[in-house]
């Protein structure tokens, strides 16, 4: 198996799911760097991989699956001991849902932050884009904390999740949109309770990336 | 089973999928009517059952289940006579790994152009996002176009799948982006093929709509 990944960005996660899947069953997996700054999601031989010119993708005998909740889905049918999701179809349902509201909601939200060019050509309308999403996904992070206050499977793991590792990347995006996470301390506690467990840190490392990414205005 | 729905959103989805469950299992649900333009979704009522004030909503046994892609994994494990989804873990990973892309790109692109508002206070703006999202989308249907004709597993199953339903909202949502269906000629044949599929017609024929919203400009 091959991981397309780049540093700090969303396929983190299934970076994390590998690193399980290592330490639970000793099958390892190949990790391939790309760097976006260098535009290496768009040479012709990385869209033969992904057309859509992103990652993360896993690579299995040659053969290229993109997608974080397809990448999860498959990784936890082929490696059960893992424990990836739940065992139980309804707690599993209930942390796809959750793996679902981060991909759908809180990613494509700071994607307003990021490359608001995606939205517009005028440079005007992706300013006005860019602030708006930045109070969004404040509010998205904010929800984020209030779930993780509330308790539940989800978050009362003793090892390392897919739900780690995703909530990790999305309070290290918070500093990128200027939140500093120091004012989201719950949410900054639980990620950093985290960190040192080992699939985390492997993967943190392999990344060299840190959670808070905040510059404060000078 | 109950499934909150509002004729013509995303949640056509598990519609149809409750419908395939019926017809392959006899196990049958509740279909429960949110009328969005009534602003049901935000009533203290159905916030106590998804806090999102979103559809669709699969409750069970009083519990609530929110996002597609978790409906589809809960319902596909409860009910595997259904064929909801693909057995080998690789196909069923490609499987959900389409689903996810419908989830998280085709869906927020039309987002733009049905509820600028989200993105922007301002109203220029706001018209200015929605006329470029009409381009993205447009491009985005475009690739789906294309997948549908390369082929493959997805797109030759001899019944109505998962894929057929959101297949078929995503083209119907085209006619608000002032789009015609027609212009995607490759796309509506095969949505076409789909809609007299039991599944599907039920689902359809209980929302009360029907592929083409496209209105030509007077």
């Amino acid at each position: 198996m091959e991981l397309y990944f780049a540093p700090g960005a969303c396929s983190f996660v299934p970076h994390v799911g590998l690193e399980i899947v290592r330490q639970k069953t000793g099958e390892g997996f190949e990790p391939k760097l790309i760097k976006l700054h260098k535009g290496e999601h768009q040479t012709p031989e990385y869209l033969a991989i992904n057309p859509e010119g992103q990652v993360p993708v896993l690579v299995v005998d040659g053969k290229p699956l993109t997608q974080i909740l397809a990448i999860a889905d498959y990784l936890d049918h082929r490696f059960p001991k893992a424990g990836l999701l739940p065992t139980d179809p309804w707690e599993r349902a209930q942390a796809i849902s959750t793996l679902a509201w981060f991909n759908n909601t809180l990613h494509p939200t700071f994607t307003h932050v990021f490359m608001p060019h995606k939205f517009s050509d005028d440079k005007d309308v992706q300013q006005k884009i860019r602030s708006h999403a930045v109070g969004s996904y404040r509010g998205l992070l904010e929800k984020l904390q209030g779930r993780i206050a509330a308790g539940g499977p989800i978050w009362s793991r003793t090892e390392a999740s897919l739900h780690d590792a995703y909530a990790f990347t999305l309070l290290r995006w918070a500093g990128f949109a200027g939140i500093d996470p120091a004012s989201l301390p719950g949410l900054k506690a639980y990620v950093e309770s985290r960190m040192s467990m080992e699939p985390m840190a492997a993967a943190m490392a392999r990344e060299r990336v840190a959670l808070d990414t905040y510059k404060p205005a000078a």
